[in-house]
Formats: C-alpha cells, structure tokens, sequence
C-alpha cells in the first residue's frame, strides 16, 4: 500500500469533495481518499499493483480539476 | 409571471450551479431560473399565484447557500 498527497486546484465546496472522493474511492485499488479543501490536497492510500498513480490523477481530472 | 434577480453567497462552482438550478427550477410555478456565478446571483423566473418569493429563497437556503 501507498501513500501520496496530490495537490488539486479548482475543488471550492462540499459537491467539489463528493466528486473527488466518490470517483476516486470507486477505483479499484484505491484504499482511502481524502479530500481537504482548505489547502487544496487529496490525500490518497492505494496499491500500486492494482492502480496506478496516473489512473488516480486522470479521475481527478476527468471530474473537472487540475492535478498540479 | 415576475422575475427577480437574488444575490446568493457561496456558489462556488459548477456543481453549485447544478444544485440552485436544479432544486429552484423543480418548484411548481417556477418557469425559468439562471445563476451567474461570477457576480453570486439568481435570476428566477415565477407565477407568483403559484410559488412564493419565500419559497423560492427557502430552497436556496436549504441548497446550503445564503439568499441575501
């Protein structure tokens, strides 16, 4: 298991933080999620045999946010 | 039919957009409603023999946002 911190722009409210989490929770391979708003971080625990670190990013910014 | 245009704090983002419009433009006798979220506004388009200003603020409110 792995853990990494993203920084993400562009998430500004609690819909923002349901549809990061949501699609990024629903990848298999990921473990936890967590979003926090104030700084602009995703915090994400998952294993890398199963998902890579570029699906995670390429969810985040399918849903409209820029992984810096 | 009135219109009125509402000034709304914390519409942040697309998803917010989706929330006003989508709960206000539900309401029985409202007939058009837009948000602008550059400048925090609502613009409502209602029958007011069918649907009350009130009303209309109330579910803004309840979207989580505040109706000034």
């Amino acid at each position: 298991m792995e853990k990494t911190i993203l920084k993400v722009q562009g998430m500004s409210c609690g819909h923002c933080v349901i549809a990061v989490e949501g699609s990024v929770g629903e990848l298999s391979g990921v473990e936890r999620v967590l979003v926090d708003l104030k700084v602009g971080e995703v915090a994400v625990e998952y294993n890398p045999g199963t998902v890579t670190l570029d699906k995670i990013k390429e969810t985040i910014d399918d849903q409209g946010y820029d992984v810096e």
